[in-house]
């Protein structure tokens, strides 16, 4: 398969190339390096990169920022940065990206356990994992030509730890090895509209 | 209890009032009509209202529009009605209303069913709804001064479905006035944190 995996040189999507990499051809892209690039928040900037790569059969997004702040402090500026890169950023790469794809294509996208299991500073990232988890339930009724989507939302990564632990005090974190199997059980797999909990 | 109601003339909010008006005062608010005014996609119409109302016990907000449309046809201006009205129109009404609310005053927001259980034409929707119960969730933790926050998802309502029939074609729809007790639930319990499925 070629896949077109978004926000390769971060430490999930290196772990999802590690898994992927080894059956499928993957092409890297990412704000500032790989093999092409994108600015996910910016639609223009995602139609050339589609315009570029041509068909594919699989798009995996492991890429978004939102705001972490206390709620005290989050207003419409701090929100919008996770809804205008996580949410919108990953929402265009489907609706836009739909139209690349070729038939019985894949599009997997990234949440993260915060959707269900909160944290203090995290109520944008609750809000912005919730809000692509719906999305994805119901874009997998519309999509065209046999396209699937899916969801892998990873418990905090190990490979994280050493910045976050403060913030995950009794999480138990995963290997970015095990949160890619997600990605490979969407891609390879024939379900669609599921959300895969790596926790 | 001094209770703010958002959306007060709607089918839903309606019933709210019934339900809770029977022990509680009711500040009815609304787009064009009711006690206050108010537009809940501009901050600064929302500071209006709370520096007009004062203190209160319990905002409720039974309003918000997403757009509905085929995913084909859904792009950035489609799914922006959501993301300002319905979403972060809520959550405003949130983060400004903290600042005003009495201690331990409840929010109780609105979501719906097919943040769950989607419908074609509603992807929309079903973001929205995923997001401002991931908010919901997370918000809990952080609210100061023992206020509390929870979401009402209902299913369709009977009242509604003259015009949500075809789209809602094997779903049951629910009396607005079984709706409502969720937000009795909300308003006159002491939970935090929860989404109150009235399917």
């Amino acid at each position: 398969m070629k896949i077109i995996l978004i926000g390769a040189s971060g430490t999930l999507g290196q772990a999802v190339a590690n898994e992927l990499g080894q059956r499928h051809d993957i092409i890297r892209v990412g704000r500032s390096s790989g093999d092409y690039r994108v600015d996910i928040t910016d639609s223009t900037s995602i139609r050339k990169l589609f315009e570029q790569v041509g068909g594919f059969d699989a798009l995996i997004s492991t890429a978004g920022k939102v705001h972490f702040g206390a709620l005290s402090e989050m207003g419409e500026a701090e929100m919008a940065v996770g809804l205008k890169d996580k949410l919108m950023g990953q929402v265009n790469l489907v609706l836009i990206g739909s139209q690349y794809a070729n038939d019985g294509a894949s599009f997997t996208l990234t949440t993260g356990i915060l959707s269900e299991q909160p944290i203090v500073l995290g109520s944008s990232a609750s809000l912005v994992n919730g809000a692509v988890e719906g999305f994805v339930r119901s874009a997998a009724l519309e999509l065209p030509r046999g396209q699937r989507i899916n969801a892998v939302s990873p418990n905090v990564l190990v490979e994280s730890m050493e910045g976050y632990a403060p913030f995950f005090r009794g999480f138990k974190p995963v290997p970015a090895a095990n949160a890619a199997l997600g990605f490979a059980r969407s891609v390879e797999g024939k379900q669609s509209g599921q959300v895969y909990k790596i926790w």
